[in-house]
């Protein structure tokens, strides 16, 4: 992985990093000693070394009996309980993994809506095929997975009758406490734990996000060992970290009043991984009134929407590109004559989508905006690993330069209350936020 | 159709409107005559009540044999020759359309990309499937949809031979001009055209949207009545101008200083309508360093990543909700004494996404964050037909209401130029951005 700054650097001070190595290195200290805000949450820092391997044996086994007995694995899970697998899932298969699965199971995100139509299509849309379930849900009481879990153990008990549908239900969730956990082992379903000290929005390495992904054939180990050398890398000081470049070059960019971020990428398999990227900075700096507004564009696609925009819109955006080096297929171009791209006529589309990529580099920045770039190798688990690591790692020394709790979330209780008010859920009695507006 | 501006209200001034009355009186005028910036491309105006009713009927069998002779159908075309159709497709069936699609063709849209993997991957597909391929293009020299189209042809004429493979390919194009229109007069494929006087962005209406919608089985009778039905109301001036409202008011937001305008919706079929609308609103006012920046969500999902910078992070946002008053399907709920939901035992599921949409409205505005709301009847042809000519109706004023070109999207050729001159293409010699950084 390499990060690059140099189409950065006419929009920064001279001292964008040299004035911030200080505060680097006490973000860098609050992250190895866990004493900073919210440092019970920093468990993900060393997950990568730390983790169980028993239990990562167990949950590849467990994997393999979800492939066996399911033509679908409905994933239950809102927010860091989904975004990680399925990020990482379409990352490294496709968009459309669904459609080209072949022997392995069709993967089903859901439980991160309330929309009727949604559910309804789903729960038909398993009926008729074998299927098992898998809900991640820390608390057990947040309402879209708690809902979705509802509907589809009820399918499950209805078609494979309630003995046999315990076989077909895995939990994640808390090792001891809650709604979920109690359920789980009274039911006796499989259940694999997320650590207390390890937030949805960093869980992407734990059982969260690898069970489905080892459901996909898609290996945990290799998504562990990438992470764990982008930790020994990262956790080492100095000027030439990336992401103590990238941290620091966004909040200089943040001081000097770019006010959002683009995340951008030259393959459509990356989209959901911009979602995943949105909810990690979006939640840990999103608070106290500040913080980057985090957005993602797929390019080239997005230059014929979003691309008038950013070439001359208002000046406070900048862009962070991440490109994949090896592109995984070779496409050679042969033009005919009355296909009027002779120009092409022997070269590969990877040349070509990556000069598309450098000359949107020289237009942004002459349209004034700031472009960072990071490199990965390629879309494999293994560097997939490393780049997850890479803005988990950045999204906490960045949060902590900025002087916040990089690690909560207490914004996100604020529509639940009104909603449990407006439910008649018991104890949410005149939980309405005020001023209330005239009429609903 | 209705609009709220209830939950805005708080935090405009008293005259918001009425001191706009006289700029969208001017603003209507300039829609009407054609007389305003841009002016010869407002043939969408009027166009859901003078398109050729022939053409539309030639449309509409053309459609029915692209059914008949391919399991898929393969979408060439980028920005407005994509995103109109993949958002009404999704929209009016789901955004699994290619695997509930049944008896109609799989619909993939191509052309938005220069990734090899991406291209390479649908190749493949089709490859052992009957495919047609519909290539959407004005001038037919953008290099995406080119790109993609000689792929496909190559593929299509090694499949069926090159006569036989003229049958198979479907062209929207310039009536008289361009590269695509000259190659399908002299290979004879079956074409349709763009009205000149209708830019990509507002072209859904025309055959570049009704086309691929017609093959999935949807109605263009129907888009195009409800479109007309709503160019007849916004068309009348007035206070009660759900469009003059809606340009209004997010003028009058942006000049007290917002300057992001999120779409919502709960409907996760809504998601590329958000594509289209980012397109139409960023590519029409993107430019002289102005305009609202255009960001999309899914509600409830993404109150579990955007939602805490939305109740918290910066205060430059507002939200623009998008509410279908009657969702599809029914989802009552019956939770047992174990699922902890005994609150919403009873009730539909219906119900608890509408109190989750009131909820997010209280906590959202007491967090700072105003907030509009679009109420259409229901996800059907006819209400849909009505949105989009909402949308772009209120784009056409709000532009003029910032005294801009709503219509040109000069910045859009900077990235090309600079690519072209990268790949070599004749012309573009020292085309290159300057000042150009010191290394790529």
């Amino acid at each position: 992985m390499e990060f690059d700054v140099t189409h950065a650097l006419p929009f920064l001070p001279e001292n964008w990093l040299s004035s911030r190595l200080e505060g680097l290195t006490n973000a860098r200290s609050l992250l190895e000693t866990g004493r900073g805000l919210g440092g019970s949450f920093t468990g993900w820092v060393r997950f990568p070394e730390t983790y169980d391997r028993k239990e990562l044996e167990r949950l590849i086994q467990t994997a393999r009996i979800i492939r066996e007995q399911s033509q679908v694995l409905v994933v239950i899970g809102i927010g860091g309980s989904y975004l990680g697998a399925r990020a990482v899932l379409e990352l490294l298969t496709s968009p459309n993994y669904n459609l080209l699965c072949r022997d392995r199971p069709q993967i089903f995100f859901t439980g991160n809506t309330l929309s009727s139509d949604a559910l309804s299509e789903l729960l038909e849309y398993v009926e008729d095929r074998s299927f098992s379930v898998l809900v991640i849900s820390k608390s057990g009481t947040t309402l879209e997975p708690s809902v979705a879990f509802l509907l589809f153990r009820q399918l499950l008990e209805k078609k494979y009758g309630r003995v046999k549908a315990r076989d077909r239900i895995f939990a994640i969730t808390d090792r001891h406490d809650g709604a979920l956990r109690a359920l789980a082992d009274q039911e006796g379903y499989a259940t694999f734990s997320i650590p207390p000290s390890i937030g949805g929005r960093y869980s992407v390495l734990t059982a969260a996000g690898l069970l489905p992904l080892a459901a996909a054939k898609l290996d945990p180990e290799e998504l562990l060992s990438g992470a764990a050398d982008a930790m020994v890398r990262l956790r080492t000081p100095g000027q030439d970290n990336p992401a103590w470049q990238y941290a620091a070059a966004r909040n200089a960019l943040y001081e000097g009043g770019k006010t959002i971020e683009l995340l951008a990428c030259y393959e459509p398999a990356f989209r959901c991984f911009g979602e995943w990227w949105k909810q990690l900075f979006g939640e840990s700096e999103g608070k106290e009134g500040r913080g980057l507004f985090p957005a993602s564009v797929e390019f080239t696609t997005d230059l014929h929407s979003l691309g008038q925009y950013i070439q001359e819109g208002e000046r406070d955006i900048f862009e962070t590109v991440v490109r994949f080096a090896i592109p995984a297929a070779s496409c050679p171009l042969d033009p005919k004559e009355d296909d009027q791209l002779d120009f092409l006529r022997g070269k590969d589309l990877r040349h070509v989508n990556e000069q598309a990529r450098k000359g949107t580099v020289l237009a942004h920045v002459a349209g004034g905006v700031p472009n960072l770039l990071l490199t990965v190798r390629e879309r494999s688990a293994y560097w997939v690993g490393q780049m997850l690591y890479f803005f988990e790692y950045a999204c906490g020394l960045s949060g902590y330069l900025l002087g916040l709790n990089p690690f909560n979330q207490p914004g996100v209780e604020a529509y639940k209350k009104n909603m449990f008010a407006l439910l008649g859920k018991p104890g949410y009695e005149g939980h309405l936020s005020t001023p209330q507006p005239p009429s609903l």
